[in-house]
């Protein structure tokens, strides 16, 4: 039994959309945001020191980093959610795994940070913009004729890159990029996302 | 051959160190960050249309982010520097692999920007100082009683790390982390981390 302790509005959701395609048991633990501050609540960190979420269990491992969880969960259960080792598809896909996480997330969330703050920048605002436009403008060139990141099908790529599109989402940003547009309901025709919407939306309090 | 676009004081130090540890061809074109911005040079968009470093060049491939760059280097040529597939240490491995880009990175940068930009925040100064204090201590105690990250020996998650502990030390901050500070003096007993330090200290102009 694979155990996600699930924090609601967070990067968890791709995860739970993850575990909706393995085919294997398992169980959410439902955190909730505090509804002032957005932080996590303290019972997190009984599961891992960093109080973060996503964090799965899964045998005697406790497992933390989207990435880091994804690569696992499809190597142990679902090689059918990543291209061929050794294949240059393979070598776009990790790109695109540490893309969603490391280059896409940053100008995002110091965007985000920045106007949450809501002082005034002398460089941070325009800087997080014009790193936003491009990191996004690369993804939405990077989709154009295609259906998936890679191979033509659903991969752990997509999986990880759901969660910057819902941002962007959440933001009515994405008629900006017509690729993401198309992309995002590419991916909303996957029974596994929509039930993990699902789940999301029954847990969260927010 | 491989070909690593380096720019100086960035992220693509570790990929330096990395190509010191395969004993394989490479060779560095360099790449000058300007004086007063900080910024990467333009001429890196024509390698990746990001415009960052590290992106290698191997066989008809350009690779970016360093997390992908560094699977897959260790993929194909130096599969001693990753614990066994399908062993605990492996888990232990991603987890550090992708913790290096993603937990580590962003409280670290937003603190960098925070400064470089010298707003007065409500929030954001704080919130980094706590967010650092947070994962680097997670990171200083996990170190405890260790000399490297997973399997007690070098692995591409040390050298993924690398990059934080520089960061660390550039301003100073290991003599609040005792596990940090001889980790760092361990990863300097590997000559291709000294090798590597010595390559940047020739191309680095700043």
């Amino acid at each position: 039994m694979i155990t996600l302790h699930h924090l609601n509005q967070s990067r968890s959701k791709r995860i739970l959309w993850l575990l909706e395609e393995l085919g294997q048991a398992y169980q959410v633990k439902a955190y909730q945001r505090d509804k002032v501050t957005f932080l996590a609540p303290p019972e997190l960190t009984a599961i891992h020191p960093l109080g973060k979420s996503p964090v799965i269990e899964h045998n005697d491992l406790v497992i933390a980093e989207s990435g880091a969880i994804t690569e696992y969960l499809i190597n142990q259960f679902a090689s059918h959610l990543a291209p061929e080792s050794n294949s240059t598809d393979y070598v776009s896909y990790i790109q695109w795994l540490h893309f969603a996480e490391s280059s896409a997330m940053l100008p995002l969330l110091l965007r985000l940070f920045v106007e949450k703050d809501g002082c005034q920048t002398n460089f941070m605002a325009g800087y997080a913009d014009i790193e936003v436009a491009k990191v996004i403008g690369y993804l939405n060139a990077s989709l154009e004729g295609k259906r998936y990141l890679v191979a033509d099908k659903l991969t752990g790529a997509d999986i990880m890159m759901s969660f910057v599109i819902e941002l962007l989402a959440a933001r009515g940003e994405l008629a900006k990029y017509p690729n993401l547009e198309r992309y995002y309901k590419q991916l909303n025709t996957h029974s596994g996302f929509t039930r993990a919407s699902e789940i999301e939306a029954q847990q969260n309090t927010l």
